[in-house]
């Protein structure tokens, strides 16, 4: 593989999404890339602490905002200490979510908080994704996927189809407005499917 | 008391400014007046959480931009959960410690780093307290005092008497900054002299 280097898939929960990123790492392994596969929240001892700290107890406890710079910091110590010295030793990065999932996330929850989300972003953390898979996948089926499988950590699924919705047009709004670093992949099929779609495009 | 309602305490470590943070309280409720007393880091139970994250461990774990990621979320549960409901029942809120110490002591540490302090509070806190006691002191003594009394926490001791002076000229130079919230008051004095100076502006 030649090209981008920190690759990430978003999508709703229940897309299959950690799935794909799992494949596709496998798929570049087998052809002799280094890869590290990570995912967030989480990905470094650091973050994966202060996602313990987001994401138990009362799911009320943290208001947007205090969220928002947890999950930033969490981002930040993720980036400094497993992502950022990964890509200097010359290895592919694979991340399950990244900073576009605070950007729908958050800013699904109450639509005022993009701006800030963003501008949070570039302060604190500056570096996109080279490529993003959103894996797009109807939100029935996805929730249902969600549910079957629920870790008591994907609270967002408690809010519903049409929540789900919300979250999926943000995607493949986010998709259109960075149709350079953006490919939205079907999601409705096989997985096999799916990964050789994605396995053409890195 | 009329006017100012959310008045911090601020200075290096030593200096005395918890004392006077709690005899300024005490003075206040002798007269009748509802006052919440609290600190940073911490003031309220999630921020407080926070503060054990970041002060507990090898001190090296976090880099100084997630630190104060970490500062900022906990700064922004304390004023969510304990300085705006207080100051919204009518309450004086008294707190030792709040953004001006951030200021100081990342942008002491790393100097590049006070103007991404002060674009994060202008980001995610806004509110600048309305009054504001700088404690100065003579480093040298200071640093004996917190010495005396280590903690574990004040991981900042340990950086010896030239940083000490540093964060006293951050201090100084801050409240030329802000001479309408900021009033200096000379701690090399006993702490009832301090404490009448104190009340006497309070």
């Amino acid at each position: 593989m030649t090209g981008p280097r920190f690759i990430t898939f978003e999508g709703i929960d229940g897309s299959g999404k950690s799935t794909q990123a799992r494949l596709l790492a496998e798929t570049l392994m087998a052809q002799g890339n280094d890869v590290v596969l990570t995912r967030e929240p989480g990905g470094s001892p650091g973050a994966e602490e202060i996602r313990q700290l987001v994401l138990t107890g009362d799911p009320d406890r943290w208001s947007a905002e205090t969220e928002i710079l947890l999950f930033t910091a969490a981002r930040r110590d993720h980036l400094e200490k497993t992502i950022q010295p990964a890509l200097a030793a010359g290895k592919t990065v694979i991340c399950d979510r990244f900073a576009d999932s605070t950007r729908i996330y958050q800013g699904a929850t109450r639509g005022d908080l993009r701006a800030m989300v963003d501008q949070l972003h570039s302060l604190m953390i500056g570096r996109e994704p080279d490529l993003t898979f959103i894996i797009d996948m109807d939100p029935e089926t996805a929730l249902k996927r969600g549910l079957a499988r629920k870790s008591g950590e994907d609270r967002f699924e408690d809010f519903g189809l049409p929540f789900q919705e919300t979250l999926r047009h943000g995607f493949l709004a986010l998709a259109q407005a960075h149709p350079k670093r953006c490919v939205v992949i079907d999601g409705n099929r096989e997985p096999e499917q799916v990964a050789s779609e994605i396995a053409a495009y890195a």
